[in-house]
């Protein structure tokens, strides 16, 4: 296989025009959508090479392989992409059972009630700043 | 309620640059990802208006009542935001079982396989032509 084929499955996505592509994560077996984050063609490669889930952070402008700071990790059963190929979703195995930087399950805690406000529908699992000094102190 | 009252749910989202928000679809009950698409404010607004889901059609410019031509329509069940606050996920009933425009039930019918190939994993529900020009006839 030459080294263009290898980057056939790559070229196949229909990239933007920041290089980026919206990369859903969705929980293995509960089917929780966990989180949105963005994809470059380095993130995706490397997901696949890995095995777990690594994005582009666009507030860090880096890589940003997704539980280096919190240990919660992504492990990758799947990765799928829609009719326009122009979003990915992958199926993860959600390490620590908790996605989001607020140590809530997964990112969407915030529903609309019928009054129009925003209110919270899911419980903080680990105060966050316990996730990252643990995290940072190797814990 | 005064009209900027009625109005903080919407500016209570990180709209991007250009208006606009993605918006994931996800099937209430089997919880099955659906679609991503994008809204801008009346299309959010609208969505919650209507009770169905409507966006922001960004190749065609103008708003989008999903199921407008197909039939297909999403009633909504729940809105929800991500952390960031510029991430909307619907929780939504599938009209006719079939949300994407190929006759599928989803639009992630596509899936990397071993080898690296993008291999369909989903059949066709419906002939596409049969759903459109259905829809055009007023069937």
């Amino acid at each position: 296989m030459s080294l263009n084929d290898d980057n056939a499955w790559l070229d196949a996505l229909a990239w933007g025009p920041d290089g980026l592509i919206p990369a859903i994560a969705q929980e293995h077996g509960s089917g929780s959508v966990l989180m949105l984050a963005w994809m470059n063609r380095e993130a995706l490669r490397l997901t696949r090479e890995t095995g777990h889930a690594v994005y582009w952070s666009r507030s860090r402008a880096r890589l940003w392989h997704k539980g280096e700071e919190s240990g919660h990790q992504q492990v990758v059963h799947a990765i799928r992409i829609d009719c326009d190929a122009d979003v990915v979703l992958l199926e993860v195995e959600q390490r620590g059972g908790i996605a989001c930087h607020t140590g809530r399950h997964d990112c969407f805690y915030r529903a609309l009630n019928p009054a129009g406000d925003w209110v919270e529908i899911a419980p903080v699992l680990k105060d966050p700043t316990a996730i990252y000094q643990g995290a940072q102190s190797g814990i």
